[in-house]
């Protein structure tokens, strides 16, 4: 097969970095051009980015220039793949999707568009249904993006308890990761013996996002999940992986071990199943009493198993449990690369306008 | 007026420092005598203890020689402090009590036995009552105890909640400092970039003692509150000071404002006014976004003021908060002073069996 | 005595919180005038602060109006104390001076200013010698600096050596506390589990300030001491404290017992004897083998002594030990408030072009 | 080829979990016994150890028994890889050698014995040559050792220097990584917000280990090398990845780029080239300004290169540097199964009394 030529959005950010770590060596796709803000433009990409990850940048990559975010700029990509800020992604976004090409987004500009998919693949591919009517918005483009790297890994736990028992609401506290707030978060003199007790913004999200994903298809268009959530929200100093502490009200009541149960045999979608991003086992649930941990657990599944413990009754609303999510592979850069490849392997995706 | 004499129980550990730290220029108690663990009988203070404060120890006691925790080896004390683990408490404290002393304890031992007040002076006084009962069992000594270090500040954010509102259920997630577990607390290894989503007994604790501080006193007995109570503990990064998000059912309705108001204007029980180690204003309402924060908040009142902030809509129960507590001061050795000073005031200290 | 009073440039920055914060209540100095840049202008300061100190703010100070740093924005200010950066510093502060007051500054823009004294009153009190001159170039205003924060309690500790023994050359390493970066130091996603070696400008500074500290007055210049000094500079994750292991080579050869002998009996010049900010033991040596630590000893009279240990032979210069200097106070505002307060009591303040 | 039979000595703490991971798929070498203290014997590997590590323990080695550190109890070992602390090393590695096993150790215990190579491959693959007294003492078994986790890095470091100029003497101030301190290293409470500068007998190892290293063989002795170290030891929150600050005086004088030069062309002893766990270039110089950082540089080489950087001139001696080394790899696991390669790739390996 013919690789994707793949457009990165905003590719020197944390988010863009991974992406581009990702990309190296995929079997799909190959990184065709580099995008990222006004300061950066026509730079080695090797020269402008600050590269923050441990594993050394792809060596093919560091030579190539960096270029303006506009679809002029990026001629021959079939997709692009976002990394951009909310206000950025809000401009710049709909332009590459008028010019044909398919939008992969972790930007939170669109997520709540009733045409745009916000997309986890093992729980929701159905939702791709909604690529019709977008398509008939912006010709061949379209934008598709994955929820807040605090949503994905909550919204994997909770899919199969409503599957299986219905979920009716949700206390969720969160434990977030430094990473989560990109390249330019808090300061150390900010998070040493420290907590940071709210991340602007994210409550809301997790509350909104989460009944979208868990919708059904009606009429082709998304109908949200009746579930109520109240999230808190925390910056605490971990570099990756969003703990989460979840007290949860089911439909049909169930015991601490049917919820192990029913968590451990998830499988996902069959849509999703055996993309190069993928892993077999989603959600891993551990039965320590101490697990999981960020940086114990964070890496299971390459970043992309979200890992469960701690299942037990909750006096207040039935069940409660932890669990971890790699914000910045599941929730983010991962997620991305997952919805790209499941477009690829369903054939949504747009040869680009230069192909 | 006559100092009282002090005996510490468990003098070297980090509680116990912090009691000898508080007693220094203490305007009604001084130390008599430190008890510690036989590998620290014999030798002066200064030598057994690995002092962890950034306060320097006070002059006067390092000179005394530790003893041994025992009634006997301890004599001429009016009361003593335990800082003791539950273990050793239970074995110990009772010993003390029978030999006429008061203990004023820190230990989970004895802080459920229906005859020992739990107590938080500004919020259940009343129970003092408990002990007319204790001085029948054991003639003139008695126990009373605190509440466990994440239980204090949560019990004072409620008690106002509960008398204003009434209070049926509550999901209440930790994030406590690492000083909560003690001189032996978690390696550096294993928490350095990770959270610990698990302190043993922790949640247990939480679940029953918040009802009993809570309860009201009937026919000489504490009958315990009924709300419901669900935690989830973590450990983190933290020195010193609880963080604690809290999502709460009220038994009638009440806006973040009216709760608000209800928390700022709590003074606490009239007995407990004045002591020399309370605060007129045992919670502080903050209104900006991201307070309260453990290393901005924690010291808040000499560390006895609990600090609330982030007062807002729980779409789950109703109303969701966040507060924080100096869980080695108000959450122990600054609350078991402050049990101490109580009694002392309400003239219900023995002098004890030399005087 | 009518109280001094004082302007502060960059009060909404770290070291200007802690000048605001030392000056409440302070015997000779009051607040008169907070001076910020261009956003903060015309707020109250309570408003344009975000305050960082775990100490709340001095209330008075929080309805003040924030003005310019330009003279004719702050009348009726006797002197000023400075913690500009350095580039606002090297335009504004000679405005100040030529305009008749007196600039105390913590900003390095004129430290190695030949006619500018570089002072730490127990160390060079005689380098007030230099104003002389000052005086003939500004009428009566003049410029008054501290050190770096990371040489001041280099300079205090190797004073009395170089007194006693004479210092050939030295090689230092400091690991180096994130307030010592300010407010916008470094993200906590850089220096999180990871040590930055590397502090723009630090180690040049160390090398040149040292000697100019322990210089010699001659003819009304100083004649800097001919010391050889190697810095290694490194951020770490501690708040406050700098800490910093030295290797030294002695004129004449000195054991271990007397390099600690000749540090504990340092006193400082007597011109620096009892002003309100200083301490009467500006080192502390400590014998034990793990001291000094940056948490446990930073606030050693009250941050303003530095604390020594470990002194022991050194194979390669002869002797090497440990240093910790609490470099937000006595390296930065309590050591440029004891350089007012030092002007004071020599009666070297003009008072300013309003009295 | 047949692979040899290998037993880990310490196998449930952190050095022998990394041995236990890296022998995983090990071309040459199988995990055949795992032997630890008292309390793990006769568990199943997987029930004994609290693994530590963020890749998981390979599934082959979960349901081993664990078995005592004796060699009765651990039959067909061709060689034993040894983890242990250094008193129990004391006692147990010898018994191993004069059984007739190659023990290649990991413990300080034997490491400056006259006879037992303190071997770093690419720097003195010739020292093996003291196997040959060995031999004459225990039969077929011998001893083999890697140095001090702080020394490794320094050794590789130092011996170009050594080669092309000579080095006469330096200055190394370390800032190491909580996993160097094992399992159970500093609590969380020591270390939140602080460094400890000062680690038991650490300096003197550094002191002496390299001279050993960087000696010579004459007459089937090593010769140390004459030069003079000095070492200041501090703990720091890192999680893995020491860093050093080195200040070094050269017998010839060299600019800041030859010594780059010298140090990028290292290629190592020949003996050591393609060894499984070895790497093509042993250092990597950087030329950034801020480089190495621990966590940024630590996995170079799957953390067997070490990483210079901040070559540059020093006022004192006259280079002075940054270096960072993976303790747990490079200094630790990584170095003892190097030291095992080298043995089998020259056929120095004895096959096991049961082979």
């Amino acid at each position: 097969m013919q690789p994707y030529n793949v457009g990165i959005l905003g590719a020197t950010g944390l988010v863009g970095q991974r992406l581009v770590s990702r990309l190296h060596e995929h079997p799909w796709f190959r990184v065709h051009a580099l995008g990222a803000s006004e300061r950066s433009i026509g730079q080695r990409y090797g020269d402008a980015v600050r590269w923050k990850l441990s594993d050394p940048p792809p060596p093919p990559v560091l030579a190539l220039e960096v270029v303006a975010c506009r679809p002029e700029a990026m001629p021959g990509c079939d997709l692009v793949l976002s990394a951009l800020d909310s206000t950025t992604a809000t401009d710049v976004e709909p332009r590459f999707a008028r010019a044909g090409v398919a939008v992969i987004s972790n930007s939170s500009a669109f997520r709540m568009d009733p045409d745009v998919p916000l997309l986890v693949p093992e729980v929701n591919a159905s939702h791709l249904a909604l690529l019709t009517r977008q398509r008939e918005r912006f010709g061949g483009g379209f934008l598709v993006t994955n929820p807040n790297c605090s949503v994905t890994g909550l919204a994997l736990a909770v899919a199969p308890l409503e599957r299986a028992f219905g979920v009716l609401r949700l206390v969720v506290v969160t434990l977030q990761a430094i990473s989560g707030a990109g390249a330019e978060g808090p300061r150390a003199i900010d998070l040493l013996d420290n907590v940071i007790p709210y991340i602007p913004g994210e409550e809301e999200k997790i509350e909104v996002e989460l009944a979208k994903i868990l919708g059904t298809i009606e009429d082709g268009r998304v109908r949200p999940s009746s579930v109520a959530v109240s999230a808190h929200c925390h910056r605490v100093s971990t570099l990756d992986g969003h703990l989460e502490a979840v007290s949860v009200e089911l439909a049909r009541s169930a015991s601490p071990a049917e919820v192990e149960e029913a968590l451990g045999a998830f499988r996902g979608d069959p849509l999703a199943a055996g993309l190069p991003s993928g892993t077999a086992t989603p959600i891993l649930v551990r039965f320590e009493p101490d697990r999981p941990q960020p940086r114990l657990d964070r890496d299971q599944g390459g970043g992309m198993t979200v890992v469960v413990g701690r299942v037990r009754r909750c006096p207040v609303l039935g069940i409660k449990l932890e669990l971890l999510s790699h914000n910045a592979v599941r929730g983010a850069a991962g997620g991305t690369l997952l919805n790209a490849e499941i477009l690829a392997s369903q054939k949504l995706l747009p040869r680009g306008p230069a192909a």
